[in-house]
């Protein structure tokens, strides 16, 4: 079950994006496992991609297209991730954007290819083949929706995220989907996001615009630390609903569409927390008072990653030692442990590096029961703070991926 | 349930060593928690402690404590780890070698302090200090099973190696013990192992000795990642039972006590990941081919803590996907996939990067299925080798430490 509010929102329809799905049973039956993005004419399109070495066949083949141009169709297949299946691997991929440029009458390299799912055995190229057009019969720009469930693997629920905000008198939308629940702990961008707006943005703004925001959604968030050979998240901006292109960084407009854009993509990264394989909370592990900002996020890590800390908050036991024990191997050089703070929620429980004498199991007890937890750390030596957001380790964690592909 | 066969060996008695025991209910009643070592006068002492900086009060006297010599005694309680106990935890454990020495009429520095337990709670000094004359008097030579059975917390069974060899016709003896179940992710040793030789060897030769072996062993062996506040590992060389001193590295004496040392710490340290929290397995992780022993360690360690990869360990699972996954997030540079070879065991599963031809779900599921699985990972760029022992993630480890404490 996932944590907290995950309810979709009104999926506010983008001008320049239409959708479409079909069931070509990539792997289960009865599932709309095909879906499609089209974008209009003069979209411009950024992308980022997982860092991971073993990185998917789609992710290859994605990159070097995006390095060709802009795309017009996303093409995206669950139920398979096409990842550590070598050569063949890679001319599927090649052969799925080929065929459905074909059918659309593009180039082949303005499709992107996406793939999720199990790792290492061959797509059914047949049956995927055979839902291209279907697919590309059923696009309409309403579809978000569907596209959202279309993309879940172990997720539970749909994720999405939607606005609409004014630009000099004139209404646009910001509208995007995510998925993913487990081997969530993105190096990049998590598998998969897609977020599109109508507003006129130049190219090379709209990269700057996504890298500037995953840095702070898709990357500063665990579920497990496994880092997926697949991460990939696409930020369009169509310009279909007019007004003059953006740009430049100093156009008032451009900060306005970096703030709608930070908040679209945390919701949707958090929503993939909320939705983390067997998470029964969620937690914020806010680090301040830093030297830098990468010790911060060292510790934050380290204490998100740490299984006895999940299993910890897993069973609401306010088991601190455990939290400082992370922050402790956290590599983090000459740090003076007694000048540590570290509270849950409102409670402090660490105080200068021990125990904080008005500390008591009460009040600890009382925040770990919350379903939405924050662990914040002072290390009282600079300025620099960092958050990362992850959720707990309980049984069904364990259920869910030893039961996986079974 | 342990993994394997963790039989405590018969404990050949060393000379210049006498253990001692008490209950003297540091957390529970009804349990020798309270364990005393005294060394003949001349045993040369080593040391090695965690690394992590939020190391426990015992820890900090220790390593001073063997700065200004060769200490006499330790003293070792269960239930409690003095550690987040800022500076009335340190006085606790300066209070204790303090009390010991009076009672033994030696100096406060010839006594060293462990603990381990629960982070972050003040020890129970009366029980703890009451209990010290009872422990003294106690002390005998044939004590090793009854230490090793006092320093357990989550373990489930007693751990210890014993060996005897010759040195020039005369028969020495090498003896451990060790304990350690979870937050077991050694940097430097773990909590807490204690060896002990009667051969003669010089001091600064039993240092080197000990952190040569220990490399190879408990800083090569993970359950969850987490790196413990007190881990702890001492090695004494009585000299009790005769022949002059080894003073030399090149004295061909040397390189026999080096051979039985670094078994009996490979097998100290194997019995921690064959009594992992939880473990159903026990799994080896050999990487080779690598450019650097580091790379082939990351490697190693990155399979070795993947949620995902023990999960499936647990499910018998050959999801071979997780562990390519685990390889190419370990963060090595330049790592080209397409040379990259997997085996489990004797089956390879993963070949240039792909999926192995021959390779059959079938063959992938008869190893995995077995209790004891090496996964060997060949990187095809070079000589470096490096090995790695954890164990699977089951809904015990989850259970053992969401019930910890309550």
């Amino acid at each position: 079950m996932a944590v907290g509010d995950v309810t979709m929102p009104q999926m506010h329809v983008v001008k320049g994006v239409k959708i479409g799905s079909t069931e070509a049973y990539v792997r289960y039956p009865n599932r709309r496992d095909l879906v499609i993005f089209e974008f209009a004419e003069g979209s411009n399109v950024a992308g980022v991609f997982t860092q991971n070495a073993f990185c998917a066949a789609p992710v290859h083949v994605s990159k070097a297209h995006l390095a060709e141009g802009n795309p017009r169709y996303l093409v995206i297949n669950t139920g398979n991730a096409n990842a550590g299946t070598g050569p063949t691997g890679l001319k599927n991929a090649q052969d799925t954007c080929a065929k459905l440029a074909e059918l659309a009458g593009v180039n082949s390299f303005e499709v992107l290819p996406f793939s999720t799912g199990v790792i290492g055995e061959q797509l059914p190229m047949e049956r995927l083949l055979a839902g291209l057009q279907p697919a590309l019969n059923s696009v309409q720009d309403a579809a978000w929706s569907d596209a959202a469930s279309g993309i879940m693997t172990t997720d539970t629920v749909p994720k999405g995220a939607s606005e609409q905000f004014e630009l000099d008198g004139m209404t646009y939308t910001m509208t995007g989907i995510s998925k993913g629940a487990g081997m969530i702990r993105p190096n990049m961008a998590t598998m998969l996001s897609f977020v599109a707006t109508d507003a006129p943005i130049r190219r090379d703004l709209v990269q700057k615009l996504l890298k500037t925001t995953v840095e702070h959604s898709f990357n500063r968030i665990t579920i497990d630390g496994d880092t997926s050979t697949n991460d990939s998240c696409i930020f369009v901006a169509t310009g279909q609903a007019g007004g003059a292109e953006i740009t430049s960084e100093s156009d008032v407009r451009y900060a306005k569409v970096l703030e709608v854009l930070a908040r679209v993509m945390n919701r949707l990264a958090q929503l993939i927390v909320r939705d983390g394989e067997g998470a029964t909370k969620f937690i914020t592990v806010a680090v301040e008072g830093g030297a830098n900002t990468q010790e911060c996020c060292d510790i934050a890590y380290s204490i998100a990653h740490s299984p006895l800390v999940k299993t910890a908050l897993f069973a609401s036991d306010p088991n601190w030692g455990r939290i400082l024990a992370a922050i402790g191997y956290a590599g983090v050089k000459d740090l003076d442990v007694s000048k540590i703070q570290v509270w849950l929620d409102d409670v402090q429980i660490c105080k200068d590096g021990g125990a904080a004498e008005d500390y008591t199991e009460e009040a600890g007890a009382r925040v770990m029961a919350q379903t939405e937890i924050t662990i914040r750390v002072d290390l009282g030596r600079g300025q620099a703070k960092d958050t990362v957001y992850t959720c707990d380790l309980s049984y069904d964690y364990v259920k869910i991926n030893a039961d996986y592909r079974s």
